[in-house]
């Protein structure tokens, strides 16, 4: 098992005004192929404190990863300490060279200064690792006794690098080939996804199979490293047809994509398109939906009805509905997503009335309940009351977000 | 000046399963008191390492806090650890056990174990500061070199702890009192607002003036470490009147509210209430307005129309405007925001209209612009054309979102 720390560098992380989500990034990613973290530092951009802790860094584990400090102003030290420290020249780089001309050009700058140039050295003998989101190169760096990993700090150019330089490098020193996939469920908790799912954790060291909890839904990566594409791809598909098994009801996608792209997808596979009658949520379904690039291609309109006239006036549902049953009911629901059908030329609607709180719950109905409904042309129609757990209005609404999304992508499939 | 490190404890952190946000909240709150931050640790729950991570930052620092590992399980050390290498006793804690007791009754649980009892354990000659938010206390230990703080890990206890016991006790070491604001600006950068406000920044050591850069708009923390509160307090009005003078035009909020909060209050307290027509922004105004617990009092509904034929049946927008100057138009928000208030009860109406991308621009009308309107029942318009610089889908549409809001304010402030 190799051993890695991490050392995100930058004054700006300890004055508190960045969070360092590298390292949680980073971090997962190594687990996966199978290198153990047993560190995160961070340090301000101090040539002496920066230098101290990568000494301790590299006493500590095998593998040194550093984030930040690459660019081209005085501050920027990784570097030069990296080097200093494994006692290697910095030497010009052709390709980094070449590359900051294309970048400067394309910003209609021909000439630049002496610090830009600083981002076209590397250390001696390390490998390049192009930068395909901004302009300074990383690299690895072998000692002997050490590997050491420098990336830019920026998340978008780091990640960047993790996935296309990185990654392959560390596979590619253990002789192997990393496959993994995202498998994305809603419906069921991260501990009754991790109990279900047992046969393919229990033990098992190849695959792997991590969870993860994110707001109201959950996820799982299956990795696996093996000496071969094939046998990583295989052994990973083999483990995702036992999780669709075994937990194939509450999985919605393959692929790493969340709702409103899956749902944007399957409307458009279906050729048809939606529309959406809100109270409780406000405004955040239609939100999340058009947030898909493309969604006006099958987002009709929405109605967000925030108050009983509203939902009378604007989607003409019945004041008796509302007298007998009130406004959180399936029946309003219902009323809700005919009456969007009737205002729009949406092929499918789906409503949402609730309780999103703090104040307006009682023992009937409380914070966290909400109805919905999901209707078609043909007067197809669902609807669901689900009482959730209050776990505070942004939760609550979120939740009921991801309710509607399921109840629609159920309707599609089935439609 | 005091120098400080900080020390995350927990494996959870390592996997990369849990960012660690607390770094920054802490860093931040420090930098007011004068602290330094010098690093930032990381380490799993590993007696070794946590023991060696103690003392590296006791030897660079006075002052250590550590988040995490407080609590009643086997892996929990923290407590453990600081006692062994301050060379104390852990003695149980009266006031502990009380809270504890009344938790665990609320909980119905009468009797707990030995593991819970843990929690009630604290180092001999600490300060107790006991968690509003959670069951484990925290606390500060003083051995002569260095001051010891250990702060429960879930962010939400570490805050609430931060802002009763933390900070006074550090402020009462130094026989200081804080006291701070925050001022919210929109439609100014954060390296012009710093700019504008360096009479104020610029060579002051008390108040200190902090900027930080939010997605489309910025704040400025302004703090005072004074010997009594009423001259902490002075000194901050003092600087808060000159940022007003500075840059008053951009300031929208002096107690950290965000523009929605703004909104709402301003709704209420004028008693009027409000409609959205949103196109590009798809919901994400109306999701933002009823964010706010009580807007139901005064947002009376939103049409989010997403196509054209949508803006002309559900808000009666002219097919000769849309044809004239196109969706994307002042005359076409104009129309929305007056067939948004036609066909509801609300007092004013705000619309946008825009292109989001990443497709959709054209170079007369590129992608990152839209127009604004904002409508009385008196008749009373103002539309506005803005060409923001594209910064991807999400951001172009946030920013629309904060540019109606800011309409919605400058409207309201004027009628």
């Amino acid at each position: 098992m190799h051993t890695a720390s991490l050392i995100a560098i930058g004054t700006e992380l300890l004055f508190g005004q960045v969070v360092n989500t590298n390292a949680a990034y980073i971090s997962e990613r190594l687990q996966l192929l199978g290198v153990s973290v047993l560190y995160h530092f961070t340090v301000g951009d101090n040539p002496g404190r920066i230098k101290e802790t990568l000494e301790r860094a590299a006493e500590e584990s095998e593998i040194v990863i550093t984030t930040g400090g690459l660019g081209p102003t005085q501050d920027d030290l990784t570097k030069e300490l990296i080097a200093e420290l494994a006692g290697r020249k910095l030497i010009h780089d052709e390709e980094a060279h070449r590359r900051l001309d294309e970048i400067m050009r394309s910003f209609g700058r021909k000439n630049y200064t002496e610090n830009n140039l600083k981002q076209t050295m590397l250390p001696e003998g390390a490998e390049a690792f192009y930068n395909e989101a901004g302009t300074a190169p990383g690299f690895a760096l072998e000692t002997g006794k050490n590997t050491f990993i420098a990336l830019p700090g920026p998340p978008r150019e780091m990640k960047e690098m993790m996935k296309r330089s990185v990654i392959p490098y560390l596979a590619r020193k253990s002789d192997a080939v990393i496959f993994s996939k995202v498998l994305r469920f809603y419906g069921i908790g991260e501990s009754a996804l991790e109990t279900v799912l047992l046969p393919i954790i229990d033990g098992q060291t190849d695959p792997t199979v991590a969870t993860y909890a994110k707001e109201g839904e959950c996820a799982i990566r299956i990795s696996s490293m093996r000496r071969t594409e094939e046998e990583a791809v295989a052994a990973v598909e083999t483990a995702c047809a036992r999780a669709r098994e075994l937990a194939g009801e509450h999985l919605y996608n393959e692929e790493d994509k969340d709702f409103p792209q899956v749902i944007v997808e399957l409307l458009k596979e279906k050729g048809l398109t939606l529309c959406a009658a809100e109270s409780c949520t406000g405004g955040l379904f239609s939100g999340a939906i058009t947030s898909v690039p493309g969604a006006s291609d099958v987002f009709d309109r929405a109605f967000v009805v925030y108050c009983n006239k509203a939902k009378t006036e604007s989607l003409g549902v019945l004041a008796e509905t509302l007298e007998e049953y009130g406004a959180v009911s399936e029946p309003c629901a219902r009323e809700m997503a005919f009456g969007a059908l009737e205002r729009s030329n949406a092929d499918i609607a789906v409503a949402v009335t609730g309780i999103a709180g703090p104040g307006g719950g009682t023992d009937e109905k409380p914070v966290g309940m909400a109805c919905f409904a999901v209707a078609g042309r043909d007067g197809a129609c669902v609807t669901r009351e689900r009482k959730f757990r209050d776990r505070g209005r942004r939760v609550n609404r979120h939740v009921n977000t991801l309710e509607m999304c399921s109840m629609v992508r159920e309707f599609l499939i089935d439609s």
